[in-house]
């Protein structure tokens, strides 16, 4: 007889042997606690509760019970029931194995792509969580729009319309879990399509270049000047994925000829451009760069993300996408994984309407200027000969390397003192590629550290570069 | 000159041109306003904020916002700024189309596939997010592990042990985005390993034969009788996808001997079971149903989600893998989106540990179970010649129609009479699939509605199927 409890404290499956209902029910316990299936301390039924799912005499469970804690198998305490002994605890199947210690976060980090993550506006965003889900209807729970909860993309449309000059219309914009889903998306859709190559940037990150490829298209790397990205070597890419605000990771912003090229060079041959804008919310000087997709909202997907503006363990980014391109997309969503997650979208929803994001995107924005000022002048004073670039935007800058400093060398330096860096080298799509920089370089994402430690990073990475 | 307002109460994104600094002001509010890209109602900056950011005077914007008032685009309100005037709307991007009448929910449904979704415990769950991302460290808000939080999986591995009867450790479990997503990943993997066919019940949702065959795999249908799945016709297939605790729609369990057989199948064809428990929290008589995985954890996967438990649009779902199929599916995670929401995985863990999960299951399958007998008895007193079946478990029922009544016909009547229910033939493999039914039948989705109009939809129902 298996026996799964439905009306006591906790539901618990067990299989009784045999027609002994006492000793059946005794064995089961035993085996699913050496087992380890009954964790050490699990509450289990009250022996009323058992008897009577079990529809056998109250005493035959109580005597059960008796027996096993007399064995040391159960612990039963006054006035808290019974539980699962800790001593006599079997093969644990829920702990992990102990990080092994060399895994051990290092002290500092520098490393790119994540915003303060000390500085999630935790209550704000309950506060958002809480409204939203009391507001919603009871159907936005259930199976909905695969492009997302439409009081989240309605939101999204105005936002990126008002704060990125992007042409947005809340029926064009899919919701994906961070930008890496929508580039798996849109890589699959172009493939479906007949597209065999993707032209990227030739220093970009290793793991949509991986993305690219899994769906099988080739990536053409696109060298990079002054001016960004060179638009001339996009060939006959079915799409060409760029960083325009601020080039990941060297940090230059895509002249207004070379974005002008950019959407020529899609209409002519066809061609889809991908503009990642990452970090978009964080310019920090008086420099005109709007969306590149408002030049040309037929040829180019808008694709933005709130990894670096809230965090990125929210997995919510958007695509803003030409009509001819929506519907296929939404197709591959469907065949991926449905939709996302709806309260987090309602969440972000109602964080954006109430001005909450404007106003954690404001805080964020000066206090990331003031940290990159720091690092600037930081480096300026302790290593004259390190040249800080790129830092019109974002929260990373380049730390260039006086000429014969190793990169490589610097990196392990770092990690030596506790100080996790990444090494330029680390984001190249090839072994040499084309254009800029010269010279080895640091890429040192300058919002990583929480707010306390930044500092003592800092500190850290000026006694490193410096090589005292 | 562009520019974005960072110190003010919204970001704007505004591109002035030419040197007259008022005039260009008033021309790129006016602009985009009259395309849209400013919805009416948008709260502009203070003019102070704005004179500051743009390092002009003060009196430059009042007078620039005092035009565009007197024009009409913008509309100044004593005490609560500037505004966008309401009545000025361009093109409003923010509005969708209205859904066409005939599109509208129906008043009843008993379409299957969901739970009640008005009874979702909010307050519960809202608290359970609450306090776990109070207790959550800040690095759980960044990439983690793309199988999922820690958190979760021992969560999870501890309440499928001992709710489930399976044989979980939480290295082993992977965090999914329901099952449509487990399955998108499974189906990937056995593709990539030169897999060819998926067997699958000749009756199941159309949904994840488009996923499987999406991902390259032929779909094999498995004739279905009283005991399930017809292990003998697995064949060749690289996996035999089963819903072994109750079969989706027909609702029959998988018999004991077909349990060891598939499990028998896998060892000797190196084939995979994938165990689809879509509903295995809710069974309501005393039949033994533990998990087919803990026959043999090396050869199945075991599969569940919190879409029936708890809400489809949480996105939760788990695979529990065996170890020769952990990497291959993380590596094809780590290539679709990453890894899932940080939030709702820790928010479900809290759930799970503080006995919130247990005791919202408990009160969900009693109040189902309650459905589930009012269904019955009204269809026995009403329509007697309709046979429910399939009724031992989970949230559906199968009620089979008497000889000579056309199952399109009947759902047809119930849409006109506002009542949505799904026919049999929807879910078939093919046109006609081996073994029973051998009726036509309506699968009816019995925790639908919420529970308000369940009265009136079970009057509907009956009414329907007796013709009056």
């Amino acid at each position: 007889m298996t026996q799964t409890w439905a009306t006591s404290g906790v539901d618990l499956h067990l299989e009784l042997a045999g027609r002994r209902v006492r000793a059946g029910l005794e064995q089961a316990l035993r085996d699913a606690v050496q087992s380890g299936r009954l964790a050490p301390g699990t509450r289990l039924p009250s022996s009323r509760a058992l008897a009577s799912d079990l529809q056998v005499a109250r005493n035959t469970v109580a005597d059960a019970y008796a027996q096993l804690v007399a064995e040391g198998w159960l612990a039963a305490e006054r006035g808290s029931g019974t539980r699962v002994a800790d001593r006599i605890a079997g093969p644990d199947p829920a702990v992990e194995p102990p990080v092994p210690a060399a895994s051990r976060p290092a002290r500092y980090s520098f490393q790119p792509g994540s915003p303060d993550l000390a500085a999630f506006p935790t209550a704000a965003w309950l506060l958002a969580g809480r409204r939203a889900l009391t507001a919603a209807p009871a159907q936005a729970l259930g199976y909905s729009d695969p492009r997302g909860r439409p009081e989240l993309r309605r939101a999204l449309a105005g936002y990126l319309s008002r704060a990125r000059g992007v042409t947005a219309s809340p029926d064009r914009i899919v919701v994906c879990a961070g930008f890496a889903h929508g580039l798996h998306l849109l890589s699959h859709v172009l493939a479906a399509r007949g597209g065999t190559a993707m032209a990227m940037e030739a220093y970009s990150l290793a793991a949509h270049r991986d993305t690219v490829t899994a769906a099988g298209l080739a990536v053409t790397p696109v060298p990079l000047d002054g001016h960004g990205a060179v638009v001339a070597q996009f060939g006959t890419a079915a799409a060409a994925l760029l960083t325009p605000a601020h080039q990941f990771p060297l940090g230059m912003v895509l002249h207004p000829r070379r974005r002008a090229q950019a959407v020529a060079w899609a209409r002519d041959a066809g061609g889809i451009v991908i503009e990642d804008d990452y970090d978009g919310e964080f310019r920090y000087d008086r420099q005109p760069v709007g969306a590149v997709q408002a030049l040309a909202p037929g040829h180019v997907v808008y694709a933005g993300s709130a990894s670096k503006s809230l965090a990125p363990g929210l997995r919510l980014g958007w695509l803003v996408l030409p009509g001819g391109l929506l519907d296929e997309v939404v197709a591959a969503r469907l065949l991926t994984d449905r939709q996302g997650s709806v309260l987090d979208q309602l969440t972000l929803a109602e964080f954006i309407d109430s001005g909450g994001y404007d106003r954690h995107v404001r805080r964020s924005r000066l206090a990331y200027r003031r940290r990159r000022d720091r690092l600037a002048e930081a480096l300026a004073r302790a290593v004259p000969p390190v040249r800080v670039t790129g830092i019109a935007a974002g929260l990373h800058a380049l730390a260039e390397l006086p000429p014969g400093q190793d990169e490589e060398e610097v990196v392990a330096r770092a990690a030596r003192r506790g100080l996790l860096v990444e090494g330029l080298a680390a984001y190249a799509a090839g072994p040499s590629p084309a254009g800029p920089p010269a010279r080895a370089a640091l890429v040192v994402g300058y919002a990583t550290p929480p707010q306390h430690a930044f500092t003592g990073a800092l500190a850290r990475l000026t006694a490193v570069l410096a090589d005292r």
